[in-house]
């Protein structure tokens, strides 16, 4: 029998579909890899892209040369441009604004590596703390209001380039897929007086199930209403609104959790086609109670069709339980080994 | 400038990323046909679906067998179960079901054709008649709320068999896009006592820039704030917020003005993958002035990345103002006789 379930912070309801169920070697993803030939990303080809917005570098190397671990550049395709007003302005009944904000690239490593599982925890605390200046830097300009940061690994999961990298959008309006979260969460306080997610946390770790990984600070789990395969958030066990107020021995331990679950995503899937996005608390909030930060895994092992387009129901052939249990017990020192070729 | 645009129905943004814009020749879509083989939905095979549900068929001839125009047959891998009860129950904060509803297949014609354009208008006809006797059976199962009639064409739009056909899929919960769109409108209505739709109806014949097809009773336009490129919305030019009271000569030309409307994308952008959907009024709402039914067709022809997904913004790269002027100008008569081989 399929199950309809509700996700309490959107109040989105999936299918899972137990009976449809896959087990996971039977996803055949499409391969993650783009393609060898010339890349803009690596050490040595600072030029080929547009000046650095700062870097995390040797003392002494010069922007835009050699010398750099982790590297921040605008998109060379922006999606929003960094100049201009916004200039809001009515047609009728609709309502525009000119596409100002901010589309930045995070190349993650000097090196050409196609994932960031391919570095140590060390290094990807240190892309923790690039998202974090980034967003604290764009803070300031007033004309903005929420930086998402997100990445996108493989051809199915909307990456064009093979060398790892995150991206940083920073837009005028806050998202209607973090409003919706926001607003969800506003009522469930109205009524409790608590953090919806905190009470998600607390009910995850005393069911257990649906665990992939629990740290001391961080845990990692697949959500109750997991709208994809596979899909894992990752929170913080205690309340945090806001991303860029992580401490710093937080950032340790989520650097090697996220690391940590991605290393079980490739090693159960092979190298499937992914996202991760960081929902957080918009620019103009100070401190919450009522949002709590996360990072929320998408592996893109599935097509969304028609009904998913049209109703914002999502059907999901792995329960979240199975899922879980599947990325818990796989073996990442193993597999880490046979990596790819 | 890209410009940022507001769809005034769901509040959701979009990005008009004007120069990064690319003529409708430059869309490489996947191929749309799936493969050859063994098709279930061809005439002569029909002990190949479960039993029929109801078909439109001539007279004398015996369910099951040839002699059906329409077919309609339970998906054979259901979403949704029909049997049993929905046993509502909450988990802590969690809330739960089971997966009943309905899951149904519209066969669209006997022959294998795979696209719905290859029928006359008044075939189509039919095809929306079927729709609507669907609904109204459905509706009387007081176990459901919501009907969302679809259709997935071509591999990246989800499809798996290639003989054209639609989907029906009922639930006991109203998708949440459709409680989206109807809290806007509903906002929109307190505010303005008007329909929303009817609104965007008139502001759009009176704009012109947008429209696709303009007919008696129904226009077919680009929304201000398309999410794809060529994204067409179909609405009655009067107020109408049930799919399924449809008049006779209301039926007649929406057979035409869709089947118009997917020839000019078919010819424009050589048989894209596309959806569509039919939004409409929830079953156990009455008349209401303030949601207004509609069909939403989306060609995927882009991959739907990180950003997508984790902010509800979507970034369209062709605007609707050159995607509906390119529809408007593509000339079906000469391109159909060249369709596809």
């Amino acid at each position: 029998m399929p199950e309809l379930r509700k996700d309490p912070i959107s109040s989105r309801w999936v299918i899972i579909a137990t009976e449809r169920a896959m087990r996971p070697t039977d996803f055949k993803s499409e391969p993650q890899l783009i393609r060898g030939g010339f890349c803009p990303f690596c050490e040595g080809n600072e030029d080929k892209t547009p000046p650095e917005i700062m870097s995390y570098r040797e003392r002494g190397t010069q922007a835009n040369s050699k010398g750099w671990r982790v590297r921040v550049v605008p998109n060379k395709f922006p999606a929003l441009r960094i100049e201009g007003k916004l200039n809001k302005h009515g047609e009728g009944i609709y309502d525009s604004m000119h596409g100002i904000g901010a589309h930045e690239v995070i190349v993650e490593s000097p090196k050409h590596i196609a994932s960031l599982t391919e570095l140590e925890d060390k290094q990807v605390e240190e892309i923790l703390w690039t998202y974090r200046d980034r967003l604290i830097d764009l803070k300031k300009d007033r004309r903005f209001n929420y930086g998402l940061l997100f990445k996108n690994v493989g051809t199915a999961a909307g990456a064009t380039l093979e060398h790892s990298h995150s991206q940083l959008i920073v837009t005028p309006i806050v998202p209607i897929s973090v409003m919706h979260e926001m607003n969800g969460c506003e009522e469930f306080y109205k009524y409790r007086g608590r953090c919806l997610f905190c009470d998600m946390v607390q009910q995850e770790l005393a069911t257990g199930t649906r665990i992939v990984y629990d740290g001391e600070m961080f845990v990692a789990f697949a959500p109750y209403a997991s709208r994809f395969p596979f899909e894992v958030w990752i929170l913080s066990k205690v309340h945090a609104s806001h991303f860029e107020n992580l401490q710093k021995l937080e950032a340790e331990e989520l650097a090697h959790v996220l690391r940590n679950v991605l290393l079980k995503l490739e090693a159960s899937l092979e190298f499937p086609p992914y996202n991760y996005i960081i929902h957080t608390t918009p620019f103009t909030l100070g401190e919450i109670e009522h949002y709590h930060w996360h990072i929320e895994i998408i592996p893109r092992l599935t097509r969304v069709a028609g009904f998913e387009w049209g109703s914002g129901f999502y059907i999901n052939t792995v329960s979240p339980e199975n899922a879980a249990e599947f990325l818990r017990e796989t073996d990442i020192e193993k597999k880490a080994g046979s990596a790819r070729s």
